[in-house]
């Protein structure tokens, strides 16, 4: 039988209500309650439920660990909203705005200890490599976002770091999500090889396509302000292209944007664009995404399983890559 | 073959050097490696091992659980001493001063996650309740830290809270290292549940003892200033107790105490004390410690095992209650 992501998002949503989590005390697990209930988008275990869905018809094995995916993204959203000072996730006050920094840091960690017990409840046969799996990821995901913050600090970083940085904090668990599924769901090494490199490729081209509707999207659809990361000088690879693409006139204005302490926002925003748009570079990353896209799709493709069965997870996709948020 | 501590704490210290972790990002790693290396005496995972020895002659199976459980207890300090604002950690700057906050967050989740890692090592027969065990007692130890910080806004903690609490915090992971050393080491349910026991009991006893000396120890050999619990308003059994049992004119000195901002430190500390030795709660701590170490050892009397090879752990036992730091 082939599950709808329709079908999966309300089966994930009625699980993580379900989460029999402790109540007491209530400081450490309302927190966890909030974070979870802030909802999102729950590709990661619509990942990992379409991935088992391949190989078996049951995904009810893939469950917890699916859940458990998702409950580690959202520990690491709440612990990257802290280090980061972002004071709003989905529309609402982040936890460390809303209680304090040490019940950010208290709650996100027991959260990243009921993600493990979630994973921990994959079928004993593949418990092991799930856990392998998981666990090699979870680090990169630490790792992804420390270079993320050293980046601030550095103006010389270059496309293929920002490319690893991104592979590492957004990509590979997209990629685990699905490898887990997909062993959970008795597939061959190489499938499940194979899986893991499509979601890998499709999480570069997620970020990319988040990078550029930051600059580029429709403030309307996209649901918060345009220009935030060209506003607090994010080395994305709209920057970092345009400024390697740059003229030395264009360098100066670009150097000068980036040391300026006040500024007007709009005006910082535009003057930055018109140079991603004097070199090309919007078309570059729209370039890039259509590449990862297509490498993530060649992956999913020579999966040994019937094409039709791929087609809720083409879908989903081209809806990631044509989204407007 | 019977273990030492002694070669037991070389083993544990030279496995902890040559934990392979990855190098790069430097910036997190590094603060890992330095958390790992400030020592403390490494009762965990010598309790781990110890355990395992009681039921099997090898200990190479517990080695990594053991270190998993180690790394873990690390991990809790470096959270704890970044939200506890502490700047000392057996005489060394803690992370979160010598490097930053978000550093301390950020390598502490990789140390949990780097703490799975070796626990997962475990024997696959035993991979499941190892798992387990450890995960429920993780949590509980993220529970205990909330508590504390709760009841520091509180001036109404009972002494059974208090004891709910470090049993939480301090008690179950040393319950816990001994319960996954007995599982590994293929000891029957009956005695695991024994040995978790020995360590709750002998982990009350021994956080109450760290009570004890922090008041009445001797500052030479205790190593850190006498009185810091009484300085900064903890809510001990020795405070709870000693306020329970004092007369109006002691509560009401007790109280001008707590809520004092400006106060010559010796001054207060020297008050408090008088107060502690009036009510005899000194006596009625060692009382307790005592009662929970014979309620501790006579679990481990009752493991179904020779006593003679039970030896270790009890000359461990008795070197951790007659200890002056």
């Amino acid at each position: 039988m082939n599950h709808t992501v329709e079908q999966l998002i309300d089966r994930i949503n009625l699980e993580i209500e379900n989460l029999s989590l402790s109540k007491s005390p209530q400081e450490l697990y309302e927190p966890i309650e909030y974070a979870l209930s802030l909802g999102g988008k729950r590709i990661r275990p619509i990942l990992t439920l379409l991935s088992c869905n391949l190989f078996q018809d049951s995904i009810e094995e893939a469950i917890s660990p699916a859940l458990g995916v998702e409950i580690f993204h959202n520990f690491t959203l709440l612990h990257d909203d802290l280090m980061d000072k972002s004071e709003i996730r989905r529309g609402n006050p982040t936890v460390h705005k809303k209680w304090s920094a040490n019940t950010a840091i208290l709650s996100g960690d027991a959260m990243q200890i009921i993600a493990y017990q979630e994973v921990c409840k994959s079928p004993s046969n593949s418990l092991t490599e799930v856990l392998t799996v998981f666990s090699r990821t979870a680090l990169e995901v630490c790792e992804g976002q420390q270079f993320d913050m050293d980046f601030e600090q550095r103006n010389d970083v270059t496309v293929d770091e920002y490319i690893e940085m991104i592979r590492l904090k957004t990509a590979v668990l997209l990629a685990c999500a699905l490898k887990i599924g997909s062993i959970i769901g008795g597939a061959s090494e190489r499938d499940a090889n194979l899986m893991y490199t499509f979601g890998e490729k499709i999480g570069l081209a997620f970020q990319l396509k988040d990078d550029l509707l930051d600059t580029f999207g429709d403030e309307a659809k996209f649901g918060k302000a345009i220009g935030g990361d060209i506003v607090c000088n994010k080395k994305t690879f709209l920057l970092i292209k345009a400024f390697e693409l740059s003229n030395d006139s264009e360098k100066g204005e670009i150097s000068e944007w980036l040391l300026k302490q006040d500024f007007a926002r709009q005006e910082k925003v535009d003057a930055i664009t018109k140079i991603y748009i004097q070199r090309g570079v919007k078309e570059l990353c729209e370039q890039k995404i259509s590449d990862y896209y297509k490498e993530g799709l060649d992956a999913l493709y020579a999966v040994d399983v019937n094409m039709l069965h791929k087609s809720e997870l083409v879908t989903l996709s081209e809806k990631l890559m044509h989204r407007e948020s």
